[in-house]
């Protein structure tokens, strides 16, 4: 809301002002009045309210309109408004009497005033309804008693690559394009015949103007066309009003998700321009203000439901194909299988794209994140995926190589957690990354910042780099439980993968051998459990990844609020490369793909007691109890030999969370 | 603060750990206890405090080191710590002996502790002490209840374009240098051997890194040395430590002042690093953090104290600087004057720099604000005023050219205002800008960024694009006063000089003539009040300025939290150049020098009635009431002909604000 205008009246003049309903407009009478002027009286038509201010404050009690003489001050002041509009121009009038010592008239000064309305309305409510004139739609607070309008980015188009539309102005819409877009009304109520010198501008600020743009419809005979008004080089737009009663309906669309160097939040304003006289230029009379937060991009948990399982289609992989389609049929979810043509030989599925989405009030869909890493699938998102209901959004960094840390292995996020009472009713987006001091990898800044940009799964940044793919999901995962907590976090551990071998080696169980049927993987000898815990180099080299495994642990449990008993150990080994990162020294368990309670575990190949390989066997009596179903994929061959497991090869999108991210507090 | 540390123990091992005074180790019995375990007991050395978790509970009553036998659950934790530190390597122990049923003894597994302090240490409280260990110490929080420790921009160089201190390895300063820098101290406490594959090491994220450089003591024999350690290229510094207790000092300089991509907020850590083996990289054990804030650059009103005045000396102008000279030296000031060499014939010394300060608990000098306007004055601050004592900053746009708006008349800062129940204790800056609408001229952005950035002094956009120089000067400034409100707040006012001349001609003056002794400056006919009011495009022209005027006089009011009576009217005239924009029809009496009571304004020449300026009387009669002393300048030949007037061609350096920027709460 604007504060006072001031208006100057002169003595022995009228002068004619438009008076915009809602706010009001102060005149200085003391220096409005002739020399010797000691009292004045007002006078005023109906659709006017008068009051008379006297040091300061209002004077109540006689109304200044019933003939009162009141003494006249230094820094008396007149306030008056309006608060219906006119039906004509000047149809309303404020006449002020000046009289000298003694009570006889000197002159007067009087101002005829046109009422006008004028509202810029928006969903400030965040019910998918835009409100008349919402006090709060001129700002945006987070949370569940927050407020603010809210954009999409239209990121779900064609092509991405089509420039935002400012060449071209004139766009046909069915009524499904603007259902993305945000709606907002622009009320005028004013006399038939709009005073001369006057217009109505809708202008964005400069900062505003490349994150938006804003369409206006007209309704032609046939069809209904939208032209773009507001945004890009456009920052300003005359309004086309002739007078009455009008409501002028626009749509906004968002061009670019929060970022490092934006915020989220736009604004769009509406002033009324007022120009005097010819040659001199317009002043504003009245500004009214509409604050929109562009929606963020939103990752999605293993705890929410899984919908459809995407993997590559390749010359190696037809068993696996075979298994994972069982499982997908088994959890009752569909299978996308993505061909050669789009694959062109890349198999890690998880890492080219991350699924997401967006949400509004008005609308949501799903919106991929597609990583900058340039394998073989850079093509899926776009040819796959974005289409009118499926957005897609990339950083790429123009002069950084990508490491592994950038596939998005190496971004996972956490189911909803409170964290020492604070909530994340999102969850905490988790990144791999290096020690400072380390000089080591890390995930791009570009996608990194956007990351933390989005807000509302506040990121923890963990130490993968000590792995040779350096990426979060080789230790921890999480899936769904159905108690309280309604998760376990899982995480590797060479610890439980000891302990297991030394108390089976304690049994007598200890020449069991590994990598039954698998032969061709190691050496020629057997791998027994006796040489395993024979070998003190894997031994040691395991205590320091066990190491870099509890750093992160500790920082989970800060981070996500958990304890002990929310975390579960599937045994694990590594061993060192010659660059001193540690790769899988048996298919990584904990490299799962989770559908619901249907896991999809990458099978070990454990050492076979009586039959049953007891790494299977310790992660049944691990997993079952809490109603989930182990079921061991044989991924060595076309992921395992290629440092990837089956989550590696896997992508799974789910339905998004009920849980409305503006009622977030960051 | 970090969270619990997890520690691995093992059955029939005792390893060897290092717990840091402060912190927590936590380790999982269950997983250490060999198969067949029921219950265990404990032992420890006194230097470690041991309790036992169990359900997540501490388990209270009978003492850990007691003997007793507790049941092992899963779950079942084990935790210590220790508070002092150790004199020899692994001088403490924690012993675990596992039962099987029936009481029967299995195995045991043990630590043996190191205990070693170590804290990273500022001046987190603002009293320019640097404490022990403060719990404030890794974060930063504004207001009179605030803490966090403060850094000084080192922008008091000899050059401000040496580079900063990369290739210098060793510099030699002397303690005045140090006097400006952030000391920190990392205090260790340790055995009086260092066990072997530790290390500690200091270092910044790179997002702090080009923001700070930090130089170690180092005392030979002959004069102290300060190495840089971190900074810039400089990311970790391994710290040299050999054992016992130790207190290594270092200085901290900023780099950069906050900036629209620089929050102010820097970071620092210390590491305590751990190699377990040969060939396996080091991990962090235990990390300590300090934050700082960059203090801002502050300007000051015209409520606080002059000290020198600035001023140029031209071919033409010396009878001005005699006149100044006379008013400096009644006001109890100094006058700098600038001379040719220096001002190259530039003489607007208001528009080229910004006189401000920075401050920090430990210290305080001032830096002036260097204009990107490039003029003949641009190497002035360089030259003039750069020193040891004396800072200076810049912001010069690489492309956008820059225009009047950019000159610093048209930067002002407010006094101390409360506006609606929040404070501003340093007052709010003002600037000059266009509507946006208009696309007209605005401050160069790079310059707004940075003043925005400051935070303590809340920017307020004014309108000014209406006047050819676009300068917020020529329309307003403030004057201190002895009353409660301690100022009032100038405008130029042609109401108000439209007023005084209508009583004037009623009065029968209307031949009163202007411009008296100044007949080269207008047409040779007279100018008479007459002509003046019955010149209608004259009068409708600044019915327009008003217009204008009065639109700032709002956001004045309104950003400032002022009311009428703060305000002043002074008589005032323009005229629209061809280009529409406004220029004074007469010297600007708006545009003074303020030097607490003693005014230096612009003489405006006005109508003589009885040999008396009417305008001068009209302003003696509004200020001297005040306490102000009025002095009327002639400035019209070499400053308000070329469109500037007496304060255009001066500059005040004041006395800085006692009030502490770090209690503002922006």
């Amino acid at each position: 809301m604007a504060g006072d205008r001031t208006l100057r009246l002169q003595h022995g003049n009228r002068i004619q002002a438009l008076c915009v309903l809602g706010t009001h407009i102060t005149t200085d009478l003391y220096g409005a009045a002739p020399a010797g002027t000691v009292s004045f009286s007002v006078k005023h038509t109906e659709g006017v309210s008068v009051e008379v201010v006297s040091q300061g404050q209002a004077e109540v009690g006689a109304a200044p309109g019933s003939g009162t003489q009141w003494p006249l001050e230094e820094g008396t002041l007149l306030r008056f408004s309006m608060n219906q509009a006119s039906t004509e121009v000047n149809d309303n009038k404020v006449t002020v009497s000046f009289y000298a010592e003694g009570g006889q008239h000197i002159n007067q000064a009087g101002v005829f005033l046109t009422g006008m309305g004028i509202s810029l309305d928006v969903d400030a409510d965040q019910d998918g309804v835009v409100e008349k004139n919402s006090p709060n739609k001129a700002s945006w607070t987070w949370g569940p008693e927050g407020h603010g309008a809210i954009l999409l980015v239209s990121c779900n188009k064609e092509s991405p690559f089509t420039p935002a539309s400012d060449s071209n102005d004139e766009r046909v819409f069915n009524k499904e394009d603007l259902l993305d877009m945000s709606r907002m009304v622009l009320r005028i109520e004013g006399p038939q015949r709009v005073p001369r010198g006057y217009e109505i501008v809708l202008y964005v600020p400069v900062s505003s103007a490349d994150k938006i743009g804003v369409f206006h419809v007209q309704n032609p005979f046939f069809g209904q066309r939208y032209v773009h008004v507001l945004g890009q080089r456009k920052l300003y737009h005359v309004v086309q009003y002739t007078g009455g009663a009008a409501e002028l309906e626009f749509f906004i669309e968002g061009l670019h998700f929060p970022d490092d160097s934006f915020s989220g939040l736009v604004s769009i304003h509406a002033s009324l321009l007022e120009t005097l006289a010819e040659g001199v230029p317009p002043t504003p009379v009245f500004t009214d203000t509409v604050v929109l937060r562009v929606a963020p991009w939103i990752m999605m948990p293993n705890t929410l439901a899984p919908v459809n399982i995407f993997v590559c289609s390749l010359k190696d992989n037809y068993l696996f194909i075979k298994e994972i389609k069982n499982l997908v049929n088994k959890a009752g979810c569909e299978l996308k299988v993505c061909f050669g043509y789009t694959n062109r030989g890349d198999r890690w599925m998880q890492d080219e794209i991350e699924f997401g989405y967006t949400h509004a009030p008005h609308k949501s869909f799903p919106v991929v994140l597609d990583s900058p890493r340039g394998g073989g699938l850079e093509q899926l998102a776009i040819r796959e995926l974005l289409g009118p209901d499926f957005g897609y959004v990339s950083r790429e960094p123009l002069f950084e190589a990508t490491t592994s840390l950038d596939s998005f292995g190496n971004l996972e996020v956490s189911p909803p957690v409170t964290v020492a009472g604070k909530e994340y009713p999102l969850g905490r987006i988790l990144i791999g990354s290096s020690f400072p001091t380390s000089g080591g990898r890390r995930m791009t800044r570009l996608v990194r910042d956007f990351l933390y940009a989005q807000q509302v799964q506040a990121p923890v940044e963990l130490y993968s780099d000590w792995l040779s793919m350096g990426q979060v999901n080789e230790f921890v995962t999480f899936v769904p439980t159905s108690d309280t907590k309604g998760f376990r976090m899982l995480m590797a551990s060479p610890v439980a993968c000891y302990k297991l071998f030394r108390e089976k080696q304690k049994e007598g169980q200890g020449e069991a051998t590994m990598f039954k049927g698998k032969g061709g993987q190691r050496d020629t000898k057997r791998v027994t459990i006796n040489k395993v815990l024979s070998n003190d180099i894997l031994v040691q080299q395991n205590q320091y990844v066990q190491r870099c495994i509890d750093w992160n642990r500790d920082i989970l449990k800060k981070e996500l609020g958990l304890t002990e008993k929310d975390i579960i150990d599937l045994p694990a080994l590594f061993k060192l490369d010659k660059h001193g990162k540690a790769v899988p020294y048996f298919p990584n368990m904990v490299t799962m793909i989770v559908l619901a309670k249907d896991l999809g575990i990458p099978k070990p190949f454990g050492p076979l007691l009586g039959g049953e390989c007891c790494l299977e066997r310790q992660t049944r009596s691990l997993l079952e109890p809490l109603g989930l179903r182990c079921c061991f994929l044989e991924d060595v061959a076309c992921y395992h030999g290629r440092l990837g497991e089956v989550r590696c090869g896997t992508n799974v999108q789910r339905r998004p969370f009920a849980f409305k991210w503006w009622h977030v507090t960051p």
